[in-house]
């Protein structure tokens, strides 16, 4: 059997702009028959936090950074012009006016084309997040040696 | 005949910073007999409208996205220091002081080097922008589907 | 004598946060057996500046531009929740709470990984920082033309 073409996506921002970008990417790679990995981390953890909340952060720090940072993908705001979620809203509006699916809907549609979505371990332990913060899509947790692994079998490799 | 290195860019950022890095690697690869396509995306279109407006967006908000998010090459400011301009402006005095190229004139060379540079029909179509808001220099709008396939024969592929 | 796999990382960012990914991912790199370059550019070039300042700019614009963009490891910041310092400094206690080494001690360790750390010569003509405002384990400056010869040998680039 023919291997497939990799493409690995590092998702380091948080940022609806970035996020839609990266889910764009992708899910046109996983149309095209690449295997495609994404690799979450830092604040990008926030894009597959579940947007019910309900784990729980160990110590008054990390509760704290769970508050401010709370995360899920009905709360992404746009990098600029968010315009305390005014921007944020209009951006939205426009999506849907246009048939773009929403950051909720992509990473639903993601795991249903087999891209794998990953947590990254260390980000995950810097900022407190247990395994059962991130939603089930989620396919585990790795480092950065898991990702270099796969980024050096990958055709393309990007950061956003 | 030899095929060309590519080297393909990827543009989401409209921040002058950014759009100087990217330009100087395009520039340079050309330079180098490298095969460069920079794909302009969300706020990276920025980059390439045309100065002097004059489109047309359809529907009242992509009108007031227009206004907030005007864009062109010499619209362009930094991600970091801007002071409601005065930093923009230090920046491009040190820029002419260095004899580096302004946004305007590296869109004008990277045309006559060969750059091709393509805008993200996706983002064209959230955002409301018909194929004349862009200059002469940008040859063509393209999907994803384009991108990642530039990128796939890409030696290296950036995204900025 | 079989050659390393090249990893070849762009520091466009001076931002704490992608300093630390940069930095994580060249360390696991290099423990890997990869080849690594660090070429740091714009922004980026405030990472590895001396913390101790002592060099000189001339020009009174670059000058001024040496003090709000004064630099060094130890004066890097959060992109998001900086908060005047409260949320960089939180960050830094929650590192330390996970043994994760500053920007600092990356650097060193960098070093004596046989990390390769570079400074953009065009950004610093552009900046006005001389050679002697880098730290000792930076190795030299170089151009884009150098940045894109290592990373079309390599398996893996990434723009951060």
């Amino acid at each position: 059997m023919e291997e497939k073409e990799k493409l690995t996506i590092v998702v380091f921002s948080g940022d609806l702009d970035r996020a839609l970008a990266a889910f764009m990417l992708a899910m046109t790679g996983a149309s095209m028959s690449m295997d495609v990995t994404m690799f979450f981390t830092f604040w990008g953890l926030n894009i597959i936090k579940k947007n019910e909340g309900g784990w729980k952060s160990k110590g008054i720090m990390r509760k704290m950074l769970g508050v401010i940072n709370r995360g899920g993908s009905k709360r992404l705001t746009l990098s600029k012009f968010n315009f305390l979620g005014a921007g944020t809203w209009m951006m939205k509006q426009l999506m849907k006016d246009t048939k773009m699916p929403s950051v909720e809907e992509f990473i639903q549609m993601a795991k249903e084309m087999g891209v794998k979505m990953i947590a990254c371990t260390t980000s995950c332990g810097v900022m407190g997040l247990p395994a059962d913060a991130f939603r089930g899509e989620v396919m585990s947790m790795a480092g950065a040696a898991f990702f270099l692994g796969e980024a050096r079998k990958s055709k393309t490799t990007l950061f956003i």
